[in-house]
Formats: C-alpha cells, sequence, structure tokens
C-alpha cells in the first residue's frame, strides 16, 4: 500500500525560515526540533549552513541535541556548501539544483550538461567524503523544467549509484496531482531509488500534490508547520496528516497526534501570525457545526457531518446555536448538558424564538440558557420566550 | 478544452452563511451580492427561505437587485420548501438530499426508493410550478455514498427531463481528486446534463477537486469567499482563481480579478476574521520573496518564483532583505530604489554586515537603509558597517 511507507521531511526549520516573519533563535531551533521529534517526524530538514554564521552553529547544536529524527541540511549544488554541511555533522545533505530555463537563467546560469557535471561532482566528494551519509539530490522547479532535462539529470545522477533519495520540487506551487503522480511514477519505475515531493501552495493543491507523490511511489514529503515557507508556503504538516487520516487513520497512527496543536500554536506565537480560521484541525472553526440538520446528525453521530474525530487530537467538536439557521434538536442537546427536562412542544416552541431574535442578531449562549431555564420554570410552549 | 466553459455558483451567502461567525444583514447581503455580480460571478446561492423569516425576505430583495447574476436559493427535497422559494422569485432552486448510510439514518431516514420518489415529486412540482426556473438535483455527502445507489437516483432524476443540472458534493471533505474525476465524468457521459462540485476542505483538497471536477466536465464549481462554510469551507473562490489562473490565464480572464482583494477583506471584516496569511493571492505573504537566490532571479524575471502577477490582483510583490538568508543581489536592488551608486564590492560588504547582524535579530528597511547611504557617503569596502 503507498501509505503504509512513507517519512516526514519536516522543514519548518529551513523552508519555514524562508517564511516573510519566521527567524528562529538557536533556542527556538532546539524547541521545534524536539516538539517535532516527540511528535515523530522522522526528518527535520535545517537551512543551509551557508547561509550565516548561526545557521552553522544551529544546525550542530540540533544534531547534538540526540533526537530520534535525523538531521538534514539543504544546500547549493556547490563543493563549498558541501564542504560546509558536511563539517556541521549533520546526518544528511539535501542538494538541490534548478533546471528550468527561468532557473538556468537566472540561477545559476548552467546547462543541463553543466548541470549534471556539477552534480556528478559535487555528489561523488560528498559521499567520498562521508560515506553513510544520507544523500539526496533534487532538481528545482521540477514541473516547469522539460521532462527530458529532468530524466537526463535523474538517470545520470542515479546511475552513479550516490545518492539515497532523489527530490523534485513543485517550487512555484503550478503542478497538478495527475501531473505529479506521473512523473513520480516514472522516477519510481525508472531508479528504485527513494523519491521526495516538495510542493508550495500557490494554487491550493500542495496537499493533493503531496497525496498523489505518495500514490505513485513517493516515499518521503515535505512539511513544514502551518505550511510557512517562501510565499504563501507549503503542504502544511498538519494538512498532510488530516489528509492520510481521512484516507485511513492507521496511516498516521505513527504520530503522536495530540502534539499537533501544541506544534501550530507555537509557530503561530513565534512567528506572530494567527492559526488560520480555516486551519487543517486546529483552525478555530474545523469542529464547528452550525446549520441546523447538521446539528441534528452530529449530535446523533458525529461522522455524519465529521470526517475527522477531534479528540484524536486531543480537541474538541462545537456545535453553536444562536443564529438563525439552528434547529430544534441542537437546542434540546443544550437543554440536556444543564440538566433541564422539556417537552419536544416546548423546545419547538423555543428554537422558533431563537430563530426569530437570532434572524436580526446572533444570541449568545447565555442568553439561551436564560430562555432554556425560564422555560423550564414555565413550561408552557404559549408563553415559551415572552418577556 | 474542460476551462473553457464553466460558472461559479458563489455560495457566500448560503454555505457561508454556515461558517461560525457570518450572519450577515440584509444590506450585508445586498453588498456581497453586488460585489460578487462585479467580480463577475454567474450565479449567486443564498439560504433557504425557510431558514427564517429573513433569509426569505432576503432573497427577494437580492432578486429584486436586478444584478447580471442569477440568484439561486438552495432547499431540502420537501415540497413545502419548494413552495416557499417559488414564492420568493428566485431565478433558480438547489434540491439537495443525502444519500450516505449516515445521512439517510440520521437526517431524513429515507431508503434509496424513498428517496428517488421524493425526489421526483419535488422536482416534479418545483417544474410543473415553473416551467423556467434553473432547478438542480443533488445528492449530499456523495463520496460516502454506495456508487450504485448514487447512479440509481441521479439516472432516474436525469430520466425525467426535469432538471438542468446535477450536484455533487463532497460534505465532508474526504474526497481524493482521482475520485472526482471518475465520478464526474461517468455523471457527464451516462447523463448529458450539467454537473456542479461542491466540495469541502477538511483535507485540503477542496481546490484539486474542484480543478479536477471541470477537467472531467463538470460545469459549475461552488465557492464562497475565503472559502467560510460549515468547519473549515470549501473552495475558496480566490483559491479557484489561483488554480485556473496557473493552469493559463485566460481562464479566468472573464472575471474582475482586481476586486478579488476586496471581497476578501469584505468577509475578513464582516466575519471578524484574519484574512489567513497564507491565503490565495490576498494572504499578506502571497507575494513576499525571502531568501537570497529567491530574491536575486525575482529581481532578475519576477516568474522564476512567481507563477501568479501580483498586479493582476492589484497588488504588488515584496522583497524581504534585512535577515540572515539575504543576498546581495536584492540589497543592490534596495541601493538603486533610493537612487544610490555603489561598487559591486561595497554592496558585498554590505551583505555580510547585513547577514551577521540580522542573524541574531532581523533588521528593519530603516536600518538598512541607513546602512546603504552611510555607505554612499564612504564607499570602502573595508569600513562599510563599522559603528
Amino acid at each position: 500500500m503507498p501509505f503504509d511507507h512513507y517519512s516526514i521531511i519536516e522543514s519548518t526549520l529551513r523552508e519555514g525560515e524562508q517564511f516573510s516573519t519566521a527567524t528562529f533563535t538557536t533556542a527556538q531551533k532546539l524547541d521545534i526540533a524536539g516538539l517535532l521529534d516527540d511528535f515523530g517526524v522522522e526528518m527535520i530538514e535545517m537551512t543551509s549552513p551557508c547561509a550565516s554564521p548561526q545557521s552553522a552553529a544551529d544546525i550542530q547544536a540540533v544534531v547534538n541535541a540526540g533526537l530520534k529524527a535525523r538531521i538534514l541540511t539543504h544546500i547549493r549544488c556547490k563543493k563549498e556548501d558541501a564542504e560546509q554541511a558536511l563539517a556541521t555533522g549533520v546526518h544528511g545533505v539535501d542538494v538541490v539544483i534548478g533546471t528550468s530555463p527561468r532557473l538556468m537563467q537566472h540561477s545559476h546560469g548552467k546547462s543541463i550538461r553543466q548541470i549534471i557535471d556539477t552534480a556528478l561532482e559535487v555528489l561523488g566528494y560528498i559521499r567520498e567524503q562521508a560515506p553513510n551519509i544520507i544523500l539526496r539530490f533534487s532538481t528545482e522547479d521540477s514541473f516547469r523544467s522539460r521532462e527530458s532535462d529532468l530524466l537526463r539529470v535523474y538517470l545520470a545522477v542515479a546511475d552513479t549509484g550516490l545518492v539515497n533519495r532523489l527530490g523534485i520540487a513543485d517550487t512555484v506551487g503550478v503542478a497538478l496531482p495527475t501531473r505529479v503522480y506521473e512523473i513520480v511514477r516514472q522516477l519510481v519505475r525508472l531508479t528504485g531509488l527513494d523519491v521526495e515531493f516538495h510542493g508550495h501552495n500557490d494554487s491550493g493543491c500542495a496537499i493533493a500534490n503531496a497525496c498523489a507523490a505518495l500514490e505513485a511511489g513517493a516515499t518521503h514529503i515535505d512539511t513544514t508547520i502551518l505550511g510557512i515557507g517562501e510565499r504563501n508556503g507549503i503542504t502544511p504538516l498538519g494538512g498532510l496528516i488530516a489528509r492520510l487520516y481521512t484516507i485511513n487513520k492507521a496511516y498516521v497512527a505513527k504520530y503522536n497526534l495530540p502534539m499537533l496543536p501544541v506544534l501550530d500554536q507555537l509557530i503561530a506565537d513565534t512567528c506572530q501570525i494567527e492559526i488560520p480560521f480555516n486551519n487543517y484541525i486546529t483552525g478555530s472553526s474545523a469542529f464547528m457545526h452550525k446549520a441546523g440538520i447538521h446539528a441534528k446528525a452530529v449530535l446523533a453521530d458525529p461522522e455524519t457531518y465529521e470526517s475527522i474525530n477531534p479528540s484524536d487530537f486531543g480537541l474538541t467538536r462545537e456545535i453553536v446555536i444562536g443564529h438563525r439557521l439552528t434547529g430544534w434538536n441542537a437546542v434540546r442537546s443544550r437543554a440536556q448538558q444543564l440538566g433541564l427536562t422539556l417537552t419536544d412542544e416546548v423546545l419547538q416552541a423555543l428554537t422558533r424564538v431563537i430563530k426569530e431574535r437570532a434572524d436580526t442578531q446572533p444570541m449568545t449562549l447565555a442568553e439561551i440558557d436564560a430562555l432554556l431555564h425560564d422555560a423550564h420554570l414555565t413550561p408552557d410552549p404559549e408563553s415559551v420566550g415572552a418577556d
């Protein structure tokens, strides 16, 4: 099964650092890495040591923390970057080079032949220096690269036997799931190597694309907490979890799910952003039920309108009742919560009152509770809500 | 081409009203509908008139506003709901009934045979009363319904020739794009009718699924502004636009794109929520470029790291430079913006200074500007940033 064996490469400390308001201190990086390790991600990717002196020191600090997760760093396809990466004692090196016409022109100026030569030289150097290091080679902007160029590069690299993993990247967020499937499947078929997918979310397909990659045989998915990264970011950790959970809860059973809200809140606080109201699992509205029809059914069986059980993440559902779309089953449930016994007629009359009043302005729960208490004292359907 | 002929059914005034904090006044509904009409959506769906007296009056108010967009309302598959809908003078009626085992048990208690009988009765009644009304029939929770049940219901309804459109709904956000494609394609093939897709986003595939539906021949996609709706909502209007734009800008050329930021902000204000930092097109980070490699390339050609041109939406990109991941091309661009001529050596020395200082704490643009001005006065690479 495609979802039985996959690893998360958690890149909050690399791609995430490229988010506009993210600048992590050493202590924050250690915190984030520690919590990600507790959650259970298999790999943690960190900013290149070439970015700044502190970036190099931080890799060493996280490596020295002795986590279960393997620590990777992400470098340009250059020997000097590789040297600095190796000097940190990192467990794995992720090498990347752009292969799309635009990046070939504006990023490094190399032709495909030169890209292959450079890749083989840099990868050979790393493998020679560190025979046991986890070594990945990835193209950048893979989905705007010519497919023939991609294959020339990947096949040349795979043929050397130098790398453990090939990476494929939707750098500007344009790929569609069918295309991701096709390209990943082809790589798996042709090389037999592990394949990693990195997908940006500019056009809203980062989660669907990660899922398509796994279906095609990808073994590793890049995520960041809340999806933070360049522009509007990449596949969010929580979004990937939500996706795989709804296919089969067993696919995410290896992770410590109640830690997800802690991770999301930590990054929101650290980056001074709000968790989006519509965020997967941890958004304020993720488990809110409003329309009367929904409320009625959810009260009978939550799975009628829920594909994710909030309690698996240490969260609770909420049924909003003080509005014009409310229904009497939701009102009855609230009365039961308050320990009030009311007849169906009284509850239905109360519901009409709530719908009428809330038609102008939503009612608070306190106002509804007061109505219910009053009705409990004078349980006459005719006089319900009179005041 | 699948994306050449499609319509948006904008459901902010129906699905959107089911979002936890959404309660629109008549004036707000008229505003929202008017702006959606200016944007160019083809249809606007409104809350059932059975929800509350004001809901019924509001449909009439929006119908009377004389917009180009057709006004629809969304009702349960019940004759009494249909009567109330017809009384509003609405242009179209969207009829829905649950077909998944859970909804059959907890929502209406009907068997598939009873669902078919009820549907034919209600649809027949509507068509008899309003021969020219736009009539849609949809199942609910379609992707957790038995496929054979779905087909029995759809084929019976299609056979009557009563409806203009069939709807298919991923009510709890579980569908994968491949499955959406398969089911929509089948409906298109078997019935030849227009097909509408409505998809929730619990597992992050609402945009990819809408796109897959269009590829399969769907003619109508449901959206809401910012994606608001039950739980974490449905396909967002802006997200669908971003997706189709990145496939081919021509597919969204019929819409007034610079109005999108206005619509997103209006709903954020009305519902007292923040536009998510990572929102499509209008999120605060959507067009922010940070890493030095990205900044360099974007300065040379924005399309290197942008699949969407912000100016098409009346927005601008931003290159963040006061951080440890910065590069000297970005610093040079800032100097040019300030009208300062500095040599490459000076700019490279300045970049090293910025990387070092920002390694502890990000620098403001004012601090960087001061550095650049100082260097312009004493352009010696050795003394750059000395203070």
